[in-house]
């Protein structure tokens, strides 16, 4: 399917913003066939971008199909406004979605957010694989054009990621718990162990594989951190106070020597650390699911945040333009899922109907 | 150096305990060419142990040169002073070392910790390769033979791991601060997420790489937590107070945006995170030091700890003996602590010679 994206052909994408992500952006649709113009406001990085191999060119191309805007998550709302005064779909990768989404407020404007990065900073760090196998967070709103979804949605799955749509602000909540507040949290168990060992800092060999794993996130550069914070407060805020509520509810369980307290929250936990979802399901477990579209707005975020919500994955999705002016929004799911999605698309008076992949 | 480490060649050993722990001791052991007895209450996992070649053969040999006590930790003691009823060299490889330690008080049992693990179970999960490049903790005392610690830092960097020599009591502390607390945080953090996103589970796909890796030891077997928790509560408690406080303060300077604050306490994170000591140096920039061995007690700990606690890495130890009775240790070092070491030796009345690997 990732042959067909390109909307007349012209494969031709921009990047804005030549650091990790956008570099790893760039390779990522190079290696899917696109011709990719790269531009930032620091010269050095633009050229290094070339160089790598991210971007065919340094530049920006006005009639490009797709733009990725790449900038700090301070600056995107500003640098998406101004990329959708040309025509093609705009999309950016910041960590804090809701602020940006309103910002834009266009039906050409998809906010995403590939959750995948690196302890390396810059464009010298970014690989093409950097998306395989990761979740990229698409957040349509009740706006978002369906064709501008379903093209970012078949790209970014182009690239090996698995999409996962969620409005803007639960995004945000969600990302509080899984990125930010681990982050600051790697943050402050460094600095505990560092304080702890300041004198003597060849016992920081003592940190395992373990203490190491949850530490790296903490060697990132700061300054995305900073931008983080200031954007997604007051989830961020409300996550901190849920870890330390929890962690305090731990140390008394030790502190008094509650063994099967202890174990019952420890088994809690090791459950759903064995269940973080990963990968997709082999293609004979997919079906296609085609549901007519609607003639009224919202449709695209209605259907796509309803899956992720049920907990089915979209694995791939595409729009088929009738001649008659109609369209039908195909989606692969697993074979498992489709009788939970029927329900819930019947429920919100949908139709739809579902084939083995490839036989629709 | 490693080849001789066998007393009167008989590199015999034995390893009680054949858990993921046990079975890796005993792979590692017969890598370096070591005849390995395997025994443990579970008939299936000797067995195990057997099939998997972690051992040679199921059973204890009395006459073994070393005996790896490889239990759970709270019945460790009870099986090492068993063990020393013959002769040879015990050790444990427990989380705790203080009680253990306390509890055994002979000179031939040196307590061990190494620094590794693995998110898989049992025996099946045993790897030869585990303590390559990981730490493994020493914690002699002032009774402790100096030949008995010298035969188990020389095997044990046989295995690849590097020595970190502390009094058990530290060794508590710190590893409070760098695997128990970060482990129970680890929990914290995916029980919170798991909250979170109870209702529709797939939204976890938004989990990306580094909360990964800060959750991964949450998929350890809880029973191993609940007796380290039991046997370092009051390391652990504190440990888990510290934290708490740190992720307080990082609350607050993210709720009133503090960004100059918050970068400052990111960076410090950051370069202690960028600075985990990791690996040894080549070796033309090892030298040997050689130290008279004086005719009195504690020589080992005070030596080997003071090494750890000036930050000076041990990365091999050898007791020469005279025809005379007299010894000599001989330890390698980093040319660049050499200095260090030698003022902290003579600061303690010891002598010291340096010359460089293998000239002496």
């Amino acid at each position: 399917m990732s042959q067909d994206v390109g909307v007349g052909g012209e494969r031709t994408a921009n990047v804005i913003g030549a650091g990790l992500m956008g570099g790893s952006v760039g390779m990522a649709l190079r290696a899917q066939g696109w011709t990719v113009y790269g531009s930032d406001r620091d010269e050095m990085a633009e050229q290094r971008g070339v160089e790598r191999g991210a971007f065919n060119a340094v530049g920006m191309c006005e009639t490009a199909t797709l733009t990725f805007v790449c900038t700090p998550v301070l600056v995107a709302a500003a640098v998406a406004l101004d990329a959708l005064r040309h025509g093609g779909v705009v999309t950016d990768i910041g960590s804090v979605k809701a602020p940006i989404v309103e910002a834009v407020g266009h039906p050409r404007f998809v906010g995403g957010h590939p959750m995948a990065g690196s302890e390396l900073d810059g464009i010298d760090g970014s690989d093409a694989d950097m998306f395989q196998g990761r979740t990229w967070v698409l957040t349509p709103t009740e706006r978002t054009d369906t064709d501008a979804y379903a093209l970012l949605h078949a790209v970014v799955t182009s690239f090996g990621a698995l999409v996962v749509s969620v409005p803007p602000q639960q995004h945000d909540r969600l990302v509080a718990t899984v990125s930010h507040v681990p982050h600051l949290a790697a943050a402050s168990l460094m600095s505990v162990a560092a304080d702890g060992a300041l004198e003597h800092s060849t016992l920081l060999r003592l940190a395992g594989g373990g203490f190491r794993d949850m530490t790296r996130i903490a060697a990132g550069h700061p300054t995305i951190w900073l931008d983080i914070c200031e954007t997604n407060r007051d989830a961020i805020v409300s996550g901190m106070d849920e870890l330390i509520n929890d962690l305090g509810r731990m140390r008394e369980v030790v502190a008094t020597g509650d063994r099967d307290r202890l174990r019952t929250l420890l088994q809690r936990a090791r459950e759903a650390r064995i269940n973080l979802p990963v990968g997709a399901p082999p293609a004979e477990e997919l079906v296609e699911v085609r549901v007519p579209i609607p003639d009224r707005p919202g449709f695209i975020a209605e259907v796509s945040t309803l899956a992720s919500q049920l907990g089915v994955n979209i694995y791939d999705v595409e729009i088929s333009h009738s001649s008659e002016g109609g369209g039908v929004l195909v989606a692969v799911i697993a074979q498992t899922a489709s009788d939970l999605l029927r329900g819930g698309l019947i429920a919100r008076g949908f139709k739809m109907s579902v084939a083995p992949l490839g036989l629709a």
